[in-house]
């Protein structure tokens, strides 16, 4: 994985700059077997415990936190058919991921409602519409979505290959940051869905087991910005022993004997840390809550949402603070475009956006003030 | 325990308005077997794993954190006995501290260079001065201490029962926190000191192992603060509980369900919890390294010195903020003179400043800029 | 004014451990003539500008808070008269105020509804209760009240000397702080209150100057703050300059010239600046209202009332913060009783729980998000 | 200016994207007269109070950061000038810049010592190297340079045409923020700078008058750094005006009505006018000690340096506080690259390491311990 992880450091600024898909780059992670660490062994898949893909999402995430992201939805889909599909699904889309090396996009945004589902004879469906924010869908094999079936009200779960009839993956994906994780608009014009593609998740309600996919997600993210974190710390302290040249009234003979960046230094180090070890406790109430399986009670469940969100502020803003800090430690020359070294707070500025720390503060307000457990719902 | 505690905090407003000295309650913590916690099993005691003993005067430290430095200190002065005693000391200080549950003081404070031992033939001492900042002395039954001897240049360091001929321990401790911590100052008046109650641990350089002992007193003092902060929160919530009302204006029915005092619990929540994080992972630290025994390198003990620092910042600043934010959470009526609410802020605040925070944080920032590892010195 | 300064400041620490009722302190104020400081001068007062009452008040509070409040809450007890009597009644109480050297308590508590008053022939009351938080009544001469009126429904507010029969004032005051301000329960048993002593503030709606009340209030724990603040990073520097030590690591010769002192410094003082130059920008707004007199809209009164909340922010954190950062500034020595620099903080803490900070923030966000100006209400 | 400015900002997307030099735009600010505010009246300029130019400045940085920059560096041009410069350079070059409309280069980074000059007969200089960090110069008719001279060790500083043979000024100036400053290098190839373009400000010791001239460029960083946060605030406000959405969970109908976005726009408001606050107290200071004239003492000087040392430090900090803080305002759609909202941010971050807070702060900090004021240097 060193390779991996050296290759999309040397090129990370570049295409930082470009946006765009990183066809080669997906195709060396998919190359070296990451794809499949979330598919349980019967799959044939890595089965690895959550501790360890999230440690593999943060490792990426230190050069490249987009790509790291696409890796993270990836996993986020194979869970969603390990807890979602029947035995046959699981059977065709787990392995096929371990045999094909697929990587999956996701086109279940649940804000956006404005993809249609129709139900037609034998229990499929025919839809039509837009989905925005769809990560990871451009370049994909195959792809999970959510659809609105008007005629019940309720939301259509679907498995389905990128390249059926009707599905146009649109290159409109165009943020301040996070520029290559393939998050742009699908069109579905009249796309079939085959019977055997949908998802039962929709069946209400769904188990605490069902619903540990928003925290899978939820921790992708929490993850991605511990990375981002210890990234940007990593870049500032390189920088510093390469480049660092003290202040003129310091009185210090280099950059790093300077008490301001010490002190500077510490507390990129503190924020880090402290995110990276509420993220680790959170995934290893993940990996406990995950063995229990259907025997998991929905308090249990709503504990590791508790240790979730907890992790999830503390990565947020230490991802925000570490990479803005970075520059304090770097200094004007640092600024350079070609550097890129901004590209740590704004991939940490867009991403720490998909939903907001408000509400995460609330969930964990509500249980420090009265023990109320949050409740399972899009985002928690 | 549960009793123990109970009862500490019954009396903790009170106790804290007089000061001075809790003989009643130090008996209670003698009585259920706390004073052993440290001794190595070999010896007779608990040998409990640091992370227990930790949890065990965080415990106390909610509800009393100036008894809870007690029984903390009573540890290290058992930690000096074990890492700079020989096998004849060890048992008889350690087994006696289990027969006749010893509270030990502490006369070691390496600032204070007013006391001097002028040796005696045989291997003996005399020692006459004065020594300050004593924990715990006041109403011990055994205490170690350290004296400068002039003939050599070097540090004495002993243990002699309390009740020796010559040691007046004074009442002249009047703190604005951490009022029954016994810290007053001990005069010697030609106290003299056998051969055999001198312990080996100044001949340098000690071994890592030894030096082992610092961290031991530094982890004492963060798990005090995580106490504080545990305490100060669960105050806040139980009194929110019992007496919160909704302000004026707030249109919410009841305080706990005002959005500010739940953003501002989620964040006493999280300071808590990302110290008793690190605290935690330092003590687990400690314990791989203790579990090493004259194995452990400097390298390894200061990577366990490093990861101490760490912590003991978190914890003091999450005392300091959790114990402020407690009255903003509680309202006006909370300042209530006998409610006392504020000696968790007095307490924390007295207690942090027991070697400054600055030179941890320096400390920390060395390993973040460059790699380098905190030194072996009195307070880390 | 600078001998009554030195004279307070000499029995402060004592006085905080006394709590009680400052008699003659509150002489020395009476004697300089600040009593009458806020008296239009048309009745015979210095009419001073509000921003040299409030540099008069924050010059106290700075070193102490309690009286400084007391001096405060006269100037608002005659605002009280001016702005909600008539002709008559300023040309009593506040000629008055400036012949006799009356000290003024208030019973005003808006929050606090026990106190009825049952309307009598020709216009006066008969008034029996309690009333909580009477800043200022003990040792005074004349009080205000505010009392329920069942028949009405309506609040009637009045002035009665506070030797009127039947008022009982309760030396029941006993906070953690701010422990000299005589805030006190006090009882009325059928009391009289003659016609000419009712304020006709109660009708409504009060003019936009009459609302001015409020924001003087306001504006009076502002300036404590700021003094507090003030006062808490000079006991710093002066105790640094006279019993400073650097750090034994820090490498420097004087703690006044160890780097993260001059940091910590440095954010003391910016803490500090910052709420000086709000409080004076809010009371040069609210000089420029009440020249406005009854000319003044709604609108304008509004505009000075943000300034008033955004000063008062600023001004709470900096009590808060400058007074918690003087202990790391001055270290373990400091925390001696005797010499009660606690008092700073605890001071801040129990004064700025007088309102909420919450909802003065969202006054302000509702301003900065859409323009929207803060409602006149019984806090803002 | 009113149209300059919306014209500005009807661009400042497009142009932040392309970067490079905005020809137009300068011709712009230079149509409407703004070149020349700087300028005494004595020589037809507009001779503004620094007040009313840093208001300029401001006002332009709200929507324009870079050519808020290239104004505020004219200013500081024609300032050198006429602080360094004798009478006829200032009847040369001042009313040249009212007669021409000059915009102004500035080849003096004071770090950088690559431009050597020659001493020529006559009292000239031939010069040849480069300077770096050369704001301005591109798109100049005049420059003012600072070169070394080997023959006497001191600098040399002087006036020149931008136009003047063997001036090369390169296009090369690509940072991630302020891209449009002009800020690149400049090559000399044996440039000849006649005897009356010389300015004598090298005469040891200057006056503290000739120092201001430090201050009036800090002072311009602080202004920009105002109102970077103004500008971002008042983006955030406008689009959640516009676009804004509450979030699902939030039980509130506005976004505009959610309590935690009121306390987020609550705490950027404070952010932003602490500084404006310090900033114009500082700018009045400066102007009190521009109009004493060579009469201003070292310590009157040194008073103004310690007020635009504490403007800087809260301006630096709003202008990147309030700049990350509009994305979680305004949501995750805000970040699509079309609408560049992260260039408040990179514009921040870029200008805010012209020189580091750090040293600022130490020097408030000197002053808050123990009353020193700040040293007259080429950054204070």
């Amino acid at each position: 994985m060193t390779d991996v992880i050296d290759a999309l450091r040397e090129t990370a600024e570049r295409r930082d700059r470009e946006g765009g898909h990183a066809a080669r780059e997906k195709q060396l992670i998919a190359d070296v077997g990451l794809l499949t660490i979330a598919v349980p062994r019967a799959y044939g898949g890595e089965g690895a415990r959550w501790v360890d893909v999230y440690e593999t999402i943060r490792a990426i995430a230190r050069v490249d936190s987009a790509l790291a992201h696409l890796l993270g939805f990836t996993c986020l889909q194979v869970v969603s058919v390990t807890v979602w599909g029947n035995e046959a699904q699981r059977e065709r889309y787990l392995r096929g991921t371990v045999e094909n090396r697929w990587w999956w996009g996701n086109a279940v945004n649940p804000l956006d409602t404005r993809l249609i589902a129709h139900a037609t004879q034998g229990g499929g469906y025919r839809i039509s519409g837009q989905k925005g924010f769809c990560s990871g869908t451009r370049g994909s094999q195959m792809m999970t979505l959510s659809a609105h079936d008007p005629a019940t009200g309720k939301p259509v779960f679907a498995v389905v290959p990128t390249t059926r009839a009707g599905i146009t993956v649109h290159d409109d994906w165009n943020p301040v940051g996070q520029r290559q994780t393939d998050s742009g608009s699908v069109s579905f014009d009249d796309v079939e869905l085959h019977p055997d593609e949908v998802l039962h998740r929709s069946e209400a309600p769904p188990s605490p087991r069902a619903t540990l996919r928003t925290l899978v997600s939820q921790l992708v993210l929490t993850n991605l910005f511990v990375g981002i974190a210890e990234g940007a710390l990593r870049e500032a302290s390189d920088y510093v022993a390469k480049h660092g040249r003290p202040w003129i009234h310091s009185n210090v003979e280099r950059a790093a004997d300077d008490p301001y960046q010490l002190h500077r230094f510490a507390e990129m180090r503190l924020k880090t840390l402290a995110a990276e070890a509420l993220a680790t406790r959170a995934a290893q109430a993940l990996d406990t809550a995950w063995e229990r399986g259907d025997a998991l009670t929905a308090d249990e469940r709503a504990r590791v949402a508790l240790a979730v969100a907890e992790a999830k502020v503390l990565a947020h803003r230490a991802a925000l603070d570490v990479s803005e800090a970075l520059f304090d430690a770097c200094g004007a020359r640092a600024t350079h475009a070609g550097l890129a070294l901004d590209r740590f707070w704004r991939n940490a500025r867009v991403h720490t956006l998909h939903d907001p720390l408000d509400y995460k503060l609330r969930d964990i307000g509500r249980f420090a003030i009265a023990g109320t457990l949050p409740e399972a719902n899009l985002y928690s």
